[in-house]
């Protein structure tokens, strides 16, 4: 840490950092066996230990009705018994997955007679930086401890109590569990400050995994030196070719924008083939409108004479998260490539075509972590994929791309064996 | 670029980074074939225009005696004949290398149709930021065109010249295979301000590779925001234990600490059982003096009566990077395993043993990139590992550890082709 002084430096930063070190060293040589004992009694406690969180977080409730929170985020704050059975039952899941730990990866021989394997390692220690939703620390440790990795979590201060109850119980668990208690570790300080120094700690955090708004991914971006596992905003596309079953264009691109509008896999721009959309645009839009969305449309979509707000630039642009959707017509496939590549965020991208060359130059020449033909773009999601478990959706291209399940927290080593070999 | 105003920054780099960009869109598409036909031409194009690279090479040796550069710099700095050879013939060698872009890694299908595959894809816009050595130039631009992904080079003001010239020799031969001039580009600012200005260029660059000093790569990781491939510092260990052979323990410790001193994969301190230390230490340390070794020594290494440098707490930290070595005597595995995840630096590290038992634990437990039996710690790089090419050795846990070969510089995309489904 350049520049700072070790007696500026926030204790309890440090004194977890070394905690988290020295627990992550003992999780790494830990069984599967070890730790699925671990996640099942996390089950239980969390159970037993109802009573006591919910009382915590009703702490935070009242503080956050006090302080004027919003009702969509005291929603996300707020846990009753089903949220904690949900937890529990989600924790008795994981148990049931592959350890990815140990997984042999390659091996090969060398002609020197080297024998090199590479093998799938913890990533060491994981600093997990969210916002005011209770149950991400229950996720964001059960995930850990099941991929031998420590982790020290930053929740909000407007959810401290349920927090600290919460990471209670789950050490409560470790110890039962006879794991190392610092596994899991809650920064108390909440300061921006402390904050700050956690994103530059590198000397003990192996990588930083940012949970919540677009603003908060964007700051520990931007103050990190530890690397950032980045998760990210959704401005995803249907383009609807030439070729494109109506009545599945429609569905999907209605299912895309409505089904769960607040996501980041929802759909926020159609883009329409314009023979298409002289057929059956005005069929789009009413569908649309039928289902409570307000519909932004450019010139074309305009003069369908329906109810259209007129897009600008910034249209193309902006993630809704909500009941509003962009709407474009355009020349061809091409021309759907270079908005998407343009405005697009690399998310989660979608044409529905019957053209085998149309869907072919699409899913190859569109820049996105995932890219559909003839489906929702609602399915990027860890479990829809089938890997049983999810830590968030990544929008970077380094190290993981797309939904990051277990393996997302894993890195690799290799091992060389040898008979005594020089160079 | 919050809080900066698009007037204030350098002009330079937003026109080459959108060049880049359009640059990038192309090669994705490009076929292996093309690619290899572009090396192969950019190959003779260096061959072809040699006298006109060596004449302005001259023109930063003369500055750099000038400015007293020191020889070790300038040797790196120097170009030949045979330098121009040897990049020439990497060249050709590259275009042999399997092309990985297009490789299907994974492909499932979900319960309700969806077929799911992953691909290898170009990382997209890599930023290669290096110090004063000509060579780097070639061996970045070419092993990203290999992979598709155009490069913005931020190379050293002390090399500007050379740098110019290849990279105008590069673009010359891009033009003659019809790929796009400006996959290759040169940042002629080498300003610190406009450096740090391209640290922070997410809106083009996916990726920074720094390449050169401990200090160079730190200066990138504190200020970048741009995600970051670190290459690192090699504090890197051989273990002998009670078991070992002794002819094979000297010889190793030799090779690894004096067949190329300077380079991160060279032995930096040896630690020694205390057993096989009371029969061979004298042998161990009469043979590294013998081939020019200083040696640090603990206070038993210190007692052979031998030449020897008390060490203290700061030699078990330092990457000598010469004819220098710490020496320590151990208890056990258990206490060769602690100091090297204490002192060590994650890059490379070695056990000479004949215990089965001993061997694996160290190769469980020790938290390294590369970690050996009975074989010099010298190996850990990409042509030895047989990758064929390598842009450098990663000391990170995210997305590639240890050598980085062509398969580091792609990142990957899920298609997942439907027939209408919808959640």
């Amino acid at each position: 840490m350049s520049g700072l002084f070790e007696a500026n430096r926030s204790q309890e930063l440090i004194q977890k950092g070394r905690k988290a070190k020295d627990a992550a060293t003992i999780l790494a040589k830990t069984t599967t066996e070890q730790k699925n004992k671990a996640l099942q009694i996390m089950a239980e406690q969390l159970m037993k230990e109802q009573t006591f969180i919910l009382l915590e977080n009703e702490k935070d409730i009242i503080a956050g009705e006090d302080n004027g929170m919003s009702d969509a985020l005291l929603d996300r704050l707020k846990l009753n018994d089903k949220h904690l059975q949900d937890m529990a039952d989600a924790l008795v899941q994981l148990t049931k997955l592959n350890d990815p730990i140990g997984e042999l990866l390659e091996e090969w021989e060398r002609p020197n007679g080297l024998h090199i394997s590479q093998i799938r390692v913890p990533l060491g220690i994981i600093g997990m930086i969210y916002e005011a939703r209770p149950n991400v620390t229950v996720d964001a440790s059960s995930l850990c401890i099941k991929t031998g990795n420590s982790v020290l979590l930053r929740g909000s201060s407007t959810a401290i109590h349920s927090n600290k109850a919460i990471v209670k119980v789950i050490q409560h668990a470790l110890q039962l569990s006879e794991l190392p208690v610092e596994s899991v570790q809650l920064l108390e300080d909440t300061s921006r400050e402390t904050a700050s120094e956690m994103f530059r700690l590198n000397e003990y955090l192996d990588v930083l995994i940012p949970r919540g708004s677009a603003q908060l991914i964007q700051t520990v971006v931007q103050q990190a030196t530890v690397p950032v596992l980045e998760t990210g905003a959704g401005n995803c596309h249907i383009y609807i070719d030439e070729t494109a079953d109506p009545k599945m264009a429609i569905d999907i691109a209605v299912n895309a924008k409505t089904q769960r509008p607040s996501v980041c896999n929802a759909c926020e721009t159609v883009l329409v083939h314009k023979k298409w959309a002289s057929k059956h645009l005005v069929q789009l839009c009413t569908a649309l409108r039928d289902k409570d969305v307000h519909i932004h449309g450019d010139e074309t979509v305009q003069q369908t004479g329906l109810d259209v707000i007129p897009a600008n630039e910034e249209d193309w642009e902006t993630e809704y998260l909500g009941l509003e959707l962009a709407v474009k017509v355009v020349e061809d496939v091409e021309a759907a490539i270079t908005h998407i590549n343009q405005y697009g965020t690399k998310h989660s991208e979608a044409i529905i075509s019957s053209s085998v060359e149309n869907v072919e130059q699409f899913l190859n020449e569109v820049d996105a972590a995932a890219v559909y033909h003839n489906a929702s773009t609602r399915f990027t999601d860890g479990f829809e994929f089938g890997f049983g478990a999810e830590i968030g959706i990544s929008t970077q291209k380094l190290h993981a791309r797309g939904p990051m399940g277990l393996n997302a927290l894993t890195s690799t080593k290799y091992i060389i064996k040898g008979n005594g070999q020089l160079k």
